[in-house]
């Protein structure tokens, strides 16, 4: 009975800690009791508005199941539940850290858009505080709804900005499948939704200074990414490439000359449904991000990610087929997902043209990426550098090339780039002047990620390998049994008989594999 | 040839049997022909309120997908195209029994909320009858639409309605998997949709009793139960008890001893699909509860309904952790789906810091109920009856103890309680007096289902299974082969090759095994 | 390296090439910067309309992902990363020749709905050509949005569209798997978007002859199908037929007497997921096709829909049951599609029972029509035929027997029938002259699809057979070994051991297999 008790005395001490954290307010003797009201008058416009974003971070969230079974189609079964576990669990980690500490440090209590009905009396901009770092901004908890006449724009500004830090929290659980602790993970998740992950998205979202280059230095817009090429996936892959880094490459990935080995993917279908599951999702994540319906621009942004993902896919298709004579389902996916990481940023402010163009030329730097990484020596199980580091720089950048100058214009918005300039967002393709400091914000912003947070990201996982006592990576034999009964206690499939296969020959040769990263870069050349 | 005509005999009279029972109305010779109209004028706003709902009830549709992905996962591959079907079929048998029965019993047929724009010629309160037990409403098979000015109202209640009613059909799926025979199952799937679920929603959401306790006995507003805690969960749960009850354990879950032995999952990417599914799903089914989308209290309920998730999974994940050693991929599921179910009742009423409370506590609640149930013997595939029967339970006392008087003030729709108030819906946490009355209301509702529902679900499956020859349960040989070629005369994975494991190994020990209720509960303790 | 030049070289040409083809009005001297602006005034209705559309549009987009799985779930393992591959693909091929060159032949550029705000100065009825054939309507590439003011609407009005193309072209994959070589696969998606698809969609919904029948012959309101049984699924139900007659019957699904063999589906819980998420999206299919929110008869048609997909998938289990014994998991899966497809065209004409009727009896039709496919000596995998073809051509004539008359009055949007009357759109059950009419129209619409649109798929499908070298169909040993590693280059399940059982036995008798059209015919007769 000893054990119970101590169990008892554990739950009873984690619930008093919340309720002494959260409840404080509530039992305030003199805090009227506060009433609920809606953002002044019936204003369907502002419900509307309210309502595309709620939508927007359901589908976001929902990605979080794409992400899950792509990861998991690409890797081996023997890993199976570990690998899809990782991206179960993410969610909530990182939510709960976002919800604790990180929200509060990226955008403060009282941010939502003008969009969601501002009431100026209790409203504020959308960040106001123009952080070079981290301030206060209370929110912590969002215990600033606690008796808030405005909670509803504040409750859906937090759902819409949690799912997308969520996001960021998944990819490394990608590049770092099949060889990473379930308790250095966990650590992990945490560290991005409280800390990792509102860096660069004060920065830039939040107001920082990033997000002003173009009032301290004339830069355009200043750095400009309007549903986070940059701030999500660029951001996510950094930390991808740290983690892949920190870890090493997975057992027989390489065999001792460094020549890579393909270790097949474990369940096409499952990565092609979480695929279009993404795809799915990514409407919310990019169209959504208007924060707004009544700004009808949000049909192009739809229609512009819908066609740099089409793109994406058939000519990722096309390019491998060339290049290595057959179709490769692993690398549709990446080119699907290459496109849509790359019109993230530039969805709202280009023209159906450029968007089959994004997604075109992003198709085939990503399948480029995927060989040039794993020659490099790093082992990238399902692709995820490539797609969301190399795919989110390039994303970024197409803002300052392909913007169309149709969109933006008389912003105030201080998120989206502070200046209100009489024309919209502009690339160099458009105006040069105009176009070239545009591209010269979005430059610093790309250049501060593959530095300043993959640095970060770097000294964290170093820094945690060495705390760790084996490090972060599992021992040997438990990745050669696979990781499912060691890590997690059960296996993914237990009815299925499985074989060893990781490659499969036909006609004497061996073949090209699917799941982003893992085809030999010598064939084919 | 002889079978063929009387195949054709068969349709040409229930084609007949149909057409006579519903097109009646049509063929009325001095029915003037219906025009359709829409509600008085071109009312954005109650287009809006509308299109929320369609939206809630099409995700509400779609959790059914991840009631069958949870419950299919979970079981033994052997059974899988026995589990997955009748999750596949409850969805068509449920929904023709409420479409031909049980709506016109629960609700009427004019029953529609003010946010759709109610005409009072027409139109009527949400339900205004106040049935004790059931009343005649008209409204069998919709036919109360036909002609009707303001039939898009009526049709958007319906569709949200049938999806709840499936969701607690679909419950016992998962506790009475693996050992139901079809046709007994295709029984249940119609008694609920037809009798069962329409109790005690019309006591409740329908006008009846428990939500007139506010008028009839003081007690608060009556039973509150923003979105089903109690009306589809714990209703559900109380069935998931019955039924596996009266079934008894699957063979091999526990030795003659009395000492449980895991049967493993079967396929976890499978379960954790379906999980994330519905959550995605249970956006629609909180949020859009509120019937409108100008009241824009719906972000609010989002952003609960994902706190609750996020905690219920994070914290079951630890906590498992520290009971038994290893994350189990089982548990974080079944956490996340306790935070759900919890939140479901409260999440209207509570501020953020208290879905994170509930969520917590419903994980812990939920972990220690799986155990607690298997040592009583039962057996539950899935952990069906700990999730949402006990989770729904707690869930409904969560409304008398977490509600915070923000929101319900003023509210005239009975469904949502009688008594228009000056303060909203009150826990005890927050005023001894109000709340304290409202809890009462809550834990009578919490005791109905206890008691009269689980009574009725009881009496049911003993009845069936007396009167079935043979009983509701397959024989003994068709079980251990498993139930898939028996039952349905295909096999769910027919090229793959499956082994006998239920449990591995690894070290000398037996693992605590995935899928809610198998593990071992002497273990960790 | 000289291959690494001869890419660059490549990759540089074919930018060059779409940049010189799209960009050219972007660097235009004299074209004043386009500046967007939203429809006039801040019109919540407008926008509301548009979010409706774009949500329909994506939940079309995903149903990409149901027809993935339901269709590679029916197959078998050897051939699955095969099958779920030209799912996957199909979206963009599809895509991409439907943006180039289809939907400008379809519905030229300024074609939008009157919901969306139509501006008389820039905008243009849905289409008003009235084409025989194709005429230059402009919008080619979307290149007509370039600095137009009303871009949102167009953008809305394309992707909505594109997402029901794509569905006409994922139909053949169906019928036509196992047996399809993928460079032939690639070449009909292509055609299917540019040209296949688009021609009896310009007749109908752009508004061409068959919609004009209304004015030209006095039948009714022409040729009505509010949601495209006939534009979409009849039409890719033919080219389904043509496709699989002209590839022939899979290797052992007919022995030398002619007799029809199973060859069992390989995951049935993958299929019901398909299906479920089918189910899920064809909310958006019908419902969102009153392309306005403001019309609330959305909600009737989402309504309808549910109950069409209920009764067909229970009516479906129940009627197989009695024939054959069991009820049979594919054969569910393909009673609600069955539904489905029906309910397509009438779905917002007619009254709930209606829709019971036409889902009970699409259920009974097509299980039927899956035999009756057999008997004849073609091979559908999946049921596709049976269930598009011959389900859409029900379902085109259900609106000239069930309309209730009620809905369609005034309308003056030409895609739906172009004369705007004092009654809605009836049918002959409610009106026996003008139901005649509508009769009429329907039969005409549902046999040039069974002539021209056929013979067009059959004629394409011959000569592209007769082109390519060794025909269409990949080598016999090929196909036996499963089409995953030859025309794939990768397995779909690397680590799973497959057997080869395509059948499977219970006591001694040859059992009726899943996935739509394996029945043996003789059992159960």
């Amino acid at each position: 009975m000893r054990p119970r008790v101590k169990r008892l005395l554990f739950v009873t001490v984690l619930v008093t800690a919340i309720v002494a954290l959260f409840a404080a307010p509530a039992f305030g003797a003199d805090t009227p009791k506060p009433v609920y009201q809606a953002p002044a008058s019936a204003d369907v416009g502002v419900s509307l508005n309210m309502l595309w974003v709620i939508l927007g971070a359901v589908l976001v969230i929902f990605m979080q199941a794409g992400f899950a079974l792509v990861e998991t189609g690409f890797c081996r079964a023997k890993h199976a539940a570990h690998v899809v576990s990782t991206n179960f669990a993410i969610f909530g980690l990182g939510f709960v850290a976002f919800f604790l500490v990180g929200y509060g440090l990226m955008f403060g209590g009282f941010s939502f858009p003008g969009a969601f009905g501002l009431d100026s009396a209790t409203g504020g901009p959308l960040v106001g505080s123009g952080s070079w770092v981290f301030l206060w901004h209370g929110g912590f908890a969002l215990t600033n709804l606690h008796g808030l006449k405005n909670a509803a724009p504040v409750a859906a500004m937090f759902l819409y900005m949690v799912a997308f830090m969520d996001t960021t929290a998944t990819i490394p659980t990608g590049s770092m499948a099949e060889r990473w602790k379930w308790k250095s993970f966990v650590v992990w998740g945490l560290f991005c939704g409280a800390i990792y992950y509102p860096l660069f998205g004060a920065w830039t979202w939040g107001g920082g200074w990033l997000s002003q280059l173009g009032n301290s230095a004339k830069l355009g817009f200043g750095y400009v990414d309007f549903a986070g090429s940059g701030v999500v996936h660029a951001v996510g892959g950094a930390a991808a490439l740290a983690g892949a880094m920190v870890l090493g490459p997975r057992i027989g990935k390489f065999d001792k000359d460094g020549k890579p080995h393909a270790l097949s993917a474990h369940n096409i279908p499952m990565a092609m449904l979480g695929c279009f599951i993404l795809l799915f999702g990514w409407f919310g994540f990019n169209a959504a991000s208007t924060f707004s319906a009544t700004d009808v621009r949000f049909t192009v942004v739809a229609t512009n990610t819908a066609i740099a993902a089409a793109f994406g896919a058939t000519v990722a298709m096309f390019y491998v087929m060339k290049r290595m004579g057959k179709p490769d389902p692993g690398m549709m996916v990446n080119g699907m997902l290459a496109g849509l990481v790359a019109i993230t940023a530039p969805c709202a402010f280009v023209q159906p043209w450029a968007a089959a163009v994004i997604g075109t030329l992003a198709a085939i730097i990503i399948v480029e990426a995927v060989f040039f990484i794993e020659k490099r020596g790093i082992d990238d199980p399902v692709g995820a550098i490539a797609v969301h580091g190399i795919g989110g720089i390039f994303g970024v950048l197409c803002v300052g090339i392909f913007a169309s100058g149709e969109y933006g214009a008389g912003w105030n918005l201080t998120t989206k780039g502070a200046a209100a300039t009489a024309s919209g967002v502009t690339g160099i393709l458009y105006d040069f002047d105009l176009g070239g400091r545009q591209l010269a914000s979005q430059a610093i912003g790309a250049l501060v990620i593959c530095t300043v947070i993959f640095g970060i990201a770097l000294a964290f996982f170093k820094i945690q390998n060495a705390l760790t006592k084996g490090g972060i990576r599992p021992p040997a034999e438990e990745e050669e049994a696979g990781l499912d009964l060691a890590e997690m206690g059960v296996l993914a499939y237990d009815n299925m008989v499985l074989n060893e296969l990781d490659i499969t020959g036909a006609e004497g040769v061996e073949l090209v594999a699917s799941g982003g990263p893992s085809p030999d870069p010598t064939i084919g050349r």
